[in-house]
């Protein structure tokens, strides 16, 4: 039996090898092959349904919040070391029963992803680039200590997911159904060590446009006295504990007036990220080309699915220089002066794109242009270019590149 | 109603800033006594106890696990933005449920503290310095945007719950019951915010001496390619985000052979922290002179409870030089070549002191000394003082600075 197992996944493991593009799975995939070839791999196949009997009423679509309400049903799939990936099982939404002494309440034992189902015009279901967020979640999970898993299969189950809360997906251009993997360790004692037990859930949240009536232009206060993430830490990675160390600088920026912190590093003030968002600049830079900018993935910035989208699609247009490199505040504060910034926006899943109109740094603002050609606007035209775009793809209503927008 | 509450929250903010000597506490004390005059403070004269039937059966001290097994209770108070700190509650040890929604599982909102109660030779409970640890509870929570509280009513707390578990406080020299305060955030919500909802509890564990048959001097692997903490960010507050990301460089470690990681920072190196304990070297400085040094509280240094005392304790022997500063790898490279190294040593609540005997860095070994009058031992006297001295005022035997060991 062990035997099969482990052909069944040295085969799984060529299949996923043959179609991966990213240097991060090769690695991925060897060290689980050679790990795990007597521990059970998480097996899609091996779904079990237990859906709930009852059916919550669903909201109107403008009632919609962020994150509040959840579908009727969850996915779990516990991991047991020495033993593997159990079961995993499709059951009415419902409360964790953890141990006080559970790992993730104490070391931060936990990664997540984000990511969206949407309807399309022809009723089905799409994800956007669902393969990316399962390598940066098993990424993610590498980097703080807890099991990886195989991609592919935990896409099927998703899927599987969405096809039984199936009348939870909105439909609507703007609207969609936002998933939440998310892997916590749950071994139950207090050793500092890689946790004994964890779990996968995934859970549901139909959500609406991120900007309801248009979009809304953010002012921004330049952080730099906390810092988000530094080389050698979590910072490309998807880990809870980038999280919570953020509010209070937020909480402080919001009580000045400000929406988002845009976090700077090191000693040049280093453009990093826009709260929980990429930072995109387009400029024209020092010698005058156009050109979108965003701070290259060195370690410390999250490699966005949104961001890679936007570096592909711009990159795919050839109007204008795409790039990923450092940028500094004094860079921008330079680009101000001589009126060179056309355009800046933070990007995430939420969001797709979030349009910036004023950062306040060192005593001075920056005014970011929006539309000059239209005051009322409250986003660039890159800005809403990019957006439109973006979800033209995601709702299939045009055909993006190749795996990017995929029917379930 | 709310008048008596405010009433009683200012008599009482006054009583502790009365005996308050951090600098911290009155910004805590300010801030809470501005924001909360109006919502309950946590208050243990609320206290109800619904102990659990049944008694587990006790293990002999000789079986005891760091952080396994459990007693028969736990302490849980519940917190919600708007009304303050709820009902304290000691009941049966037992799983919480939670949403899986609830923020602590996706963004880190978790801090806690480590303590121990001991039993003295008169069979009375005493804890080491728990005002200690409830200033850094507070700091920590708040540093995360977590509710703060009222640092003697938590200890008043912890006391209730040391007298209904008394039989779990396990007796002898070095063993004692280890008690694990811990505060989660418990929103319902995956919005990225200040949690609206949050719970402290507290949960105990009997455990023996970290160094069951005598020291063990540990061998630590330099880590300079992760970093543990940084300016800015959360390396001196106890929080859970914390510790996760340093679980792989810590198997890393143990898999060439190291049982910990000595943390550095920044392109000169400088030491930082040992493994999840503050640094100690005791050597003979630049100028000649004995000097015991610990990195100095920069932001990124937890503020150990152990550390202070042991910084407190050998500058009231005055016999050589205590210093908190800054010392690079460069440093103790240089000394080690001239032969300066004395000792060193990691200090926490769990060990109290554990002996270094070799720092592997930059493909060299720096053998550090312990006993050099006794080959066998595996502490240098200076650290056996040092734990000696502690543990002589942790149980009672000897009287330490005034409030260090507190009866219940």
């Amino acid at each position: 039996m062990f035997v099969q197992r482990a052909m069944r996944q040295a085969s799984k493991v060529q299949n996923v090898l043959g179609s991966s593009t990213s240097k991060y799975s090769a690695k991925v995939l060897s060290s689980r092959f050679y790990s795990s070839t007597t521990l059970a791999p998480l097996d899609a196949s091996k779904l079990e349904i237990n859906q709930s009997k009852n059916q919550k009423p669903l909201q109107e679509n403008s009632q919609l919040l962020f994150g509040k309400a959840f579908t009727d049903n969850m996915l779990t799939i516990e991991w047991e070391a020495g033993k593997g990936w159990g079961t995993p099982q499709i059951k009415e939404y419902g409360k964790l029963h953890l141990d006080p002494s559970a790992v993730v309440f104490h070391y931060a034992f936990e990664c997540f992803e984000g990511m969206k189902a949407y309807k399309d015009k022809d009723g089905k279901t799409r994800l956007f680039r669902p393969d990316m967020n399962m390598k940066r979640f098993n990424r993610s999970a590498q980097r703080i200590a807890l099991p990886s898993f195989e991609d592919e299969e935990l896409t099927k189950l998703i899927s599987e997911f969405l096809k039984v809360d199936d009348r939870w997906i909105p439909k609507g251009r703007g609207y969609s159904l936002y998933l939440r993997p998310t892997m916590i360790g749950t071994q139950e004692s207090l050793g500092v060590g890689a946790s004994n037990k964890a779990m996968i859930f995934v859970i549901a949240s139909p959500v609406g446009p991120y900007f309801p009536s248009g979009f809304n232009a953010v002012n921004l206060l330049a952080t730099s006295d906390k810092v988000r993430a530094w080389p050698g830490g979590t910072g490309d990675a998807k880990v809870g504990g980038n999280y919570a160390p953020c509010i209070k600088p937020q909480l402080d920026a919001n009580k000045e007036g400000f929406q988002q912190n845009l976090w700077l590093f090191g000693p040049d003030h280093q453009v990093t990220e826009v709260g929980t968002m990429n930072c995109f600049v387009f400029w024209k830079n020092e010698k005058g080309e156009r050109e979108l900018i965003t701070p290259e993935l060195d370690g410390s910035i999250l490699p966005g699915v949104t961001r890679d989208s936007i570096l592909s699609l711009t990159r795919s247009w050839g109007e204008f220089k795409v790039s990923e490199r450092k940028f500094t505040m004094k860079d921008l504060v330079q680009a101000d002066k001589e009126g060179r910034i056309i355009e800046m926006f933070g990007a995430g899943t939420a969001c797709i794109v979030c349009p910036i109109k004023k950062i306040h740094y060192d005593g001075h603002d920056i005014h970011v242009p929006l539309d000059p050609t239209d005051k009322t606007s409250q986003a660039g035209k890159l800005t809403k270019r990019i957006n439109d775009s973006i979800m033209d793809i995601q709702y299939g209503d045009v055909e993006g590149p190749k795996g990017w927008s995929v029917v379930v």
